[in-house]
Order: C-alpha cells, then sequence, then structure tokens
C-alpha cells in the first residue's frame, strides 16, 4: 500500500477543472425549494441566498462538456446553515437547498456519463453550530456524551456571543472546531470521506488542512480515501508552499495558490488593482513581475515537490476567496485570457473558476460569489470560445498536459516556453508588451532543424532553421502555441 | 377512504403495551458510543445520559416476550440534543447514541418476529434548536430561505437566552415549534411519518397535539398515516378528555390519562401522597374516590368515544411524564398490583411503564426515569410474576379486551365489574377495604343460573343460583377474576 500512496492520479494531469459555488451556478425549477432567495441578478450580499441547485448544474452539464471540462471541484455541498456551506450542519446530507442526495446521486451519474469526475470540498477542521454533537454539547452542556468531540474551555458555552469560549476557527464562534485527538471524531470524519467516495464522489478538496496539526490523521486520511478509491484525488487548501503535505504521505496536490499569485504579478503587470489585491489569501499583495521571475517562479514550483505531485497541482487563478483574477487586473480581458492561456498549457489541472469564462467580475467575497448569468447578452463571447479553444487544445495535445515545461525566453514583458514529450514539442510564446515583438527563440537543439511548427490559434507557421526561431512576430498582448 | 379512517386498529385492542424511555431501560455493549454517562445505578439527573440503547433493548426483547407484552411505545428515538430526545435535531435519523438506523431495523425486525408491535413517539408541534431549518435561520438571520418555517417575532433571534423571540413550546425556547400553516412544513411532518410506517414502525404516539391548533392539520395527518398502512396506530397525548379528537377524522385513541387520573384516586384511595400527585399532568390533584364514582367514570369513559375509539385508548397508570403510582400510593405495593389489574381487565390498550412491573418507583421527572435494574435481586418477583400473569390471562380470555364493561356493584372500596361477549363472561371483583369482605353480586340475568365460575388468579369456585353470586369472600386489598 505505502508504495501506492506515492501516485497521484493520472486523470488529474488530464484534467480541467471547474470551480463551482453551488448557491450561484445553475438553478433549476425541479427542486423544490423554500422562498426568500434573493434575485439571481442582484449583487451577492454576505447571508443571501440565490437558491442554485445541482440540478441545475446536471441541466448544465452540456455547458460544461462543450468547454472541454472534465472535472469538477464543488464548493461545500452538505447540509449547513449559511451560502457557502462552510458550517456543515450533517456530512452525510446533501444540502435539500441543493436538492439533496438524490440530486447529487442524479448528478454525479450524468457527469460521469460524460467523464466528468467530481470532487468534494471537504470541511473537516470545524462545523456549523447546528452540528449534532456541538449542538449536543450546547443543549446539554457538561453532561453530554459528546463532550470530547469538542475543546470546551468553560461552560456555558457562549456560543452566540462575539467570544467564544471552545476552540474554533480563527476564533470564530459559527465554526467550532473538531478535537482531532479523539479517535471517535477521526473514526467519523473518515467515515465520511469514505462514504462519498463509496457513493461515487472522486476526490476531496480539504478546506483548511494546516489548521488540523496533526499529520498522522492526514496520513490516516490518506490511507483511508486511497483505500476506498486509488484514482480519488486529495487536494489541499494550502496557500504557502506545501512541501510538508506534498512528500507522498498526505496529499496529491494543493490550490495552487503560489502559482496564482505568480500569474497575478506577471499578467497582472501594471494593471493590478493592489487595493483589491491586497490580502489575498493571506499572501504578500502581488506587485508587477517580468517573465524572467515568473520563469523562474513557475519553474522552481515544479521543482520544489516531486514530480508525479507537481503534476498533480490544482493550478487556479482565482477562486471564491479572492477577487476574480478579471477584476484584479481592472477588467483586462487579455490579461486574463493570456493567464488561462498559461494554466491551460503548464503542468498540473488548470481549473476555471465558474464564469471567468464568460468574463465575470467580482470583487472580495461576496463579490467574487456572484451568480452566472444564463442571459447569453451578458457573456463575453469571444473570451469563451477562444478559452474553449486552449482548454480543447491542452486536451488535444499530451505535451500540453504532461510534458517537460522548459522557459526558452524570459525577458520584460516577453515569455516563452516548451512543452515536451516523447511524441511532441510546443513552443508557446507570450507578449505582454504594449506593441508588437519581433522574437528570436533559441531551441538548444531541443526540436531539430527543418520542423515547421504551426500556431494552433492562428495561421503563423515557423520553421526550426540554425536551432532557432527567428523573427517571430507577436502583435502586443497575445500570444502563439506553435506546434 | 372516509369510511375506512372510522376504524380503529384491531391489533390495538388485543394490546398490551409496555412504555420505553430509551436512554433507561437497557444498554447493549455492542453499540458504540461517546463517554460522559452516568453510573447506570445512579439516581436520574435532569441533563444526564445513561447510555440506553436499541440494541439493548433488542436483547431484552425475551423478556417483554415473557412479560406477555405485544406493543412497544418508544419515548422519542430520533437524533436529539437531551435524554428525554424531545427537542428533535432529525427526523430521520434515529440517535446515534441509540445506534441509529440500523440498530431501530434490527430491533424492529426482531419485535416483528415475535409479534410485538413498535409506536413510535411523534414530536410534530416543535424542534430542538440544532434542527436543521430552524438552526439556518439562527445562523443566517432574515436571509434565511427557511424563515417561514417558524414563527420569527424579531431578529437577532434570543435562542439561548431566557426569552425567546419566536414561537415556542410553553415559551421554552430550546423548543421552537413549527409554523404549521407553512405548506412545505405540513409537507415535511407528513413525509417524516409516512417515512417511518414505511419502515415497519406500528404507529404514531403524537406529543402535545392540541398545541397543532388545526384540525386539518390532523385530518391530512391521518389520511397519510391510514393510507401508508391501514394498520397504523394514532394515539394522542391529550391528558384531558379528547372528544374532539376521537370522532373518527384525527386519532384512533389518547393516552388515557383521564382513566389514570380515576385509577389513582380509587386505587391511591387514602395512601395519595396528595403533594408528589399535584399538577399531574395539568389535571387537578386526585382525591380517594369510592367505588360508585370509579365505577361511573370508568363507564362514562367508554361512552363519551365512539365503541371503536374506546377499545383503542392507551390506558396507563403512569409514564415519563408523571411520578410512578407505585410512589403516587406511598408504595403500596398491593394497590399498583390492583390498579394493574383493573387496567388489564378493562377495555382499551393497557400500557406497563417500564419496571412498574418489577416495583420502581419514582417520584417527578427526573426521577420517574431512573435505569431498569437488570439485577434481579432488585427486583419485586411477585409482583412481576402476578403482573404477567395478568398479561396472560388477557391474552388469554378475549371478552377481557374486547368484550362489554359492566360495573355489577360499587359501593365504597368494593367493586365489581363483568366483560362478556359472545363466549364468555368475566366477573372482576376487587375489594379495596381493609379488611376481608363477603360480597354478593346481582348478575341482572347476565349469566345463566347454574354456571361455575373459577377464579383464574387462585382457587375460588362460585357457581351462579337465583341469578346472583352469593357470600363470595374476599380478603383485605385483594380481587377474584372469575371465568
Amino acid at each position: 500500500m505505502s508504495a501506492e500512496l506515492n501516485h497521484t492520479p493520472d486523470w488529474v494531469k488530464n484534467a480541467v477543472f471547474y470551480q463551482i459555488f453551488p448557491d450561484r451556478f445553475a438553478w433549476s425549477a425541479s427542486v423544490e425549494k423554500p422562498g426568500n432567495f434573493e434575485p439571481w441578478e442582484s449583487a451577492p450580499t454576505p447571508d443571501g441566498f440565490k437558491g442554485g441547485d445541482l440540478i441545475g448544474i446536471q441541466e448544465k452539464l452540456d455547458y460544461l462538456e462543450d468547454l472541454g471540462v472534465n472535472a469538477i471541484y464543488f464548493n461545500p455541498i452538505f447540509q449547513a446553515t449559511s451560502n457557502h456551506r462552510y458550517n456543515t450542519h450533517d456530512y452525510f446530507q446533501v444540502d435539500p437547498l441543493l436538492g439533496g442526495n438524490q440530486a447529487f446521486t442524479q448528478l454525479l451519474t450524468e457527469a460521469h456519463k460524460r467523464n466528468i469526475r467530481v470532487v468534494l470540498d471537504g470541511v473537516f477542521n470545524h462545523v456549523g453550530r447546528g452540528f449534532y454533537q456541538f449542538n449536543h454539547i450546547l443543549e446539554v452542556g457538561p453532561k453530554s456524551p459528546y463532550i470530547d468531540w469538542f475543546h470546551i474551555h468553560r461552560f456555558p458555552l457562549n456560543a452566540y456571543s462575539t467570544s467564544a469560549n471552545y476552540d474554533c476557527w480563527w476564533d470564530y464562534p459559527p465554526m467550532p472546531q473538531f478535537n482531532h485527538a479523539n479517535p471517535q471524531v477521526r473514526r467519523f470524519i473518515f467515515n465520511v470521506a469514505r462514504y462519498w467516495l463509496d457513493q461515487g464522489a472522486d476526490g476531496w478538496r480539504l478546506d483548511v488542512p494546516f489548521e488540523i496539526k496533526d499529520d498522522e490523521f492526514w496520513r490516516e486520511f490518506r490511507e483511508v480515501v486511497k483505500t476506498a478509491n486509488p484514482e480519488a484525488y486529495i487536494v489541499g487548501e494550502i496557500p504557502s508552499e506545501a512541501q510538508h503535505w506534498l512528500a507522498g504521505d498526505m496529499f496529491d496536490g494543493v490550490m495552487n495558490y503560489q502559482l496564482t499569485h505568480a500569474c497575478v504579478s506577471f499578467f497582472g503587470g501594471s494593471r493590478i488593482d493592489a487595493e483589491l489585491a491586497k490580502g489575498m489569501m493571506g499572501l504578500p499583495t502581488p506587485e508587477a513581475m517580468d517573465a524572467d521571475k515568473f520563469a523562474q517562479r513557475t519553474q522552481e514550483l515544479l521543482t520544489i515537490y516531486p514530480n508525479e505531485f507537481a503534476q498533480a497541482q490544482l493550478n487556479l487563478l482565482d477562486s471564491h476567496d479572492m477577487p476574480r483574477f478579471l477584476s484584479l487586473v481592472r477588467e483586462d480581458i487579455q490579461r486574463l485570457y493570456l493567464a488561462y492561456l498559461f494554466t491551460l498549457t503548464y503542468p498540473g489541472a488548470p481549473c476555471i473558476y465558474y464564469g471567468d469564462e464568460i468574463g465575470m467580475t467580482g470583487g472580495r467575497d461576496p463579490d467574487c460569489r456572484k451568480a452566472f448569468p444564463w442571459d447569453k447578452s451578458e457573456w463575453n463571447h469571444q473570451l469563451h470560445d477562444k478559452i474553449r479553444e486552449l482548454v480543447l487544445l491542452r486536451h488535444a495535445i499530451p505535451a500540453l498536459r504532461t510534458g517537460t515545461y522548459q522557459p526558452l525566453l524570459a525577458n520584460g514583458n516577453l515569455l516563452v516556453y516548451m512543452r515536451q514529450d516523447e511524441h511532441d514539442s510546443v513552443i508557446v510564446a507570450i507578449n505582454l508588451e504594449g506593441s508588437l515583438q519581433t522574437l528570436d527563440i533559441e531551441l538548444k537543439e531541443l526540436i531539430p532543424d527543418g520542423t515547421v511548427l504551426q500556431d494552433q490559434l492562428g495561421s503563423t507557421q515557423v520553421t526550426i532553421q540554425s536551432g532557432k526561431i527567428s523573427s517571430l512576430t507577436l502583435p502586443s498582448m497575445s500570444a502563439v502555441i506553435l506546434a
């Protein structure tokens, strides 16, 4: 078994993810729901519900399939008492507002029919105050049999006050923290993990796993998950470098916010909205980065983890927890497009945050969690079609997924890199300058002379001569993918 | 359908019930449970748990079967956050402390194998504060989609204070009251009712149904229940006279506290502990009652309801909500025995509150909810065997169950009545006097002269002559059952 644990799922290396915040993607009339929803189109509020559901998502699988998506990461779907659902009320029930367990089964079946995998959000650090075992202590007091499931400092509990007298996430009373040292708690969490994999889920994205400061817990977790399904994906929300968790015994990958940070810095450049970017995932405020530093950093991020794990990163430009990339670059569509062009031609699984592909904007939470506009007149169709083109290209050329990554030129705002495997050599050239650039690209004998490469996105054609590509012209803010 | 609704289940008319408070009856090592339980033998406390469970009960089915019990009424078993479980957290989960849904299925299967029916406690007026839809409002506030599931007076909710700003049971914050006018709430409750009948439950005991002041709700409830299982029993907790609910369109029977009150008054007599009896079920404090009044009252209680319903009453001497009968009569075992002799020879389903049969005592809640002592040295074996004898007798002679009830003599502390059907005539004579009594019983030509009747509990034999039984001698505090 332990040898197996060092493996990461091959499907992840070949996946294009789509992240969905379930309350906000799509709404189906076939799910019975109570009332009091905010208008779908209105600005999201911290506490309001739009009423998105899983059948709504199922009804949009054609859209996702057409976009080329073959994996979905869902923000939490279990019964909870908030629109984000990070305060779980019941881990064995899909939220009734989302359509309940039946809707999930239906969605999963339909997704799998389309070869779309489904990764769930595992919130195993903390729960909601209504979670049975915590609520039991809250209601019963010191005589509750569940007293050891949480760290209670004093009775009576101040659960609905500003300062909690029990361990909770960031001292935030609505999210009491499990006592992970309790074997019953561990068993409970492992049962949850196993149960949903047994139901067909393809993996777990782990919420704030660094808060559970117990490596043995995560090692057992991996064992449980990989035993239930050796191909299940374990991806942790670790915004920092994550060597500790990616040595083979804990996670397969992390949400690659380190890459996000580099992408915002390089592709955002002079357009970064520093005020908006401030505090993003607890990382330093991104500042304009040149191609050289970006090339170094993106190479480095592939070497700090074993290759097997580097290829299983979840590479995202934004998420429910930060402003949308498009807003961070002051709505410069081309910068968003080129950043996606990068993640879609870089090792690791690219993840499209729902709506990025149609040009959705959004600042900090809750603004980055707007409802997806299904009125197509609100879409940036060109962006959508161009991102779709990139997704399909990634699927078409294995080297874009699992080939080596090798920067060839990095200079000012010019970046050229190669993706290469035994079958294909692909050269990606990106010009973020304000003007047309003409490049000579030294290929270091990686591609034989005489080879003709064709831009997969346009009409440019180049022939390798004297070990290089000469006089490649790139308009301002454009890219080619030569293959 | 409407004609059918006027029917009450025949099995109820022939049942002997046993009421179990699940935390306190029996404990099985095979149910995994957390810690922090009070010692089984220690005095119960308002909030403490003893750790009884459903597998424990299953393991004691032999005991119940031997006692002659063929129906169990369970206090609530669903996931809740108290030892009594009247503050439901999840209606679709059997409490994990009781062993969860699996334990219930196992218990039910084994009970049914023994022809023991199972009636569940339906707490449909109110919920616990951790109940998902209420907790949702508590956590989310005015934007919760579930806002109409409860009557909220003001935000923010004062759920954990002494005065709640939402409708709740008896203004008691831990028990928020459903908004039964909401069609979704009705549907939810009806789904719960249907679900557990579909799982095999044989009926519902309804907690405080008079608090749901909506006859149409109960009519729909009856329709749902009887459609799911025409033989399901619906018994309401209505301590007052219940003509309103027993006209054919709502319940089959009620917990017959009116009979309880009469039994405490008559069988308790001069031994009633008035202080302890005060406030019992909100009824007037029972005072010593003579046989004449008792005979009248017990006849009256059979005529205020249609006969079909009179025979489907749940006739109890005590319950989890009042002091034990034995304690109300200052531990006079013989009075308890004679009271059980009465209910076991009276129309309607007698119900034995767990442990009454071995002489358990107990004052008001929580004292009336002690854990059942499985150390047999603590039992009153004689009482147990004599109650068992009565139960078996009731099963043996149909007239004791469904025959007519006719007082023949009621005088001071002497009571004689007849139970009669087309096959049998049974005469029960009870002497609560402090001395041996000799009786002449006028039979009003109900039994032909020459008939020989034998006391089913002893050696007494009588022959009917001149339309009467002459010179029947009854020792002080004794009874005969002549058949």
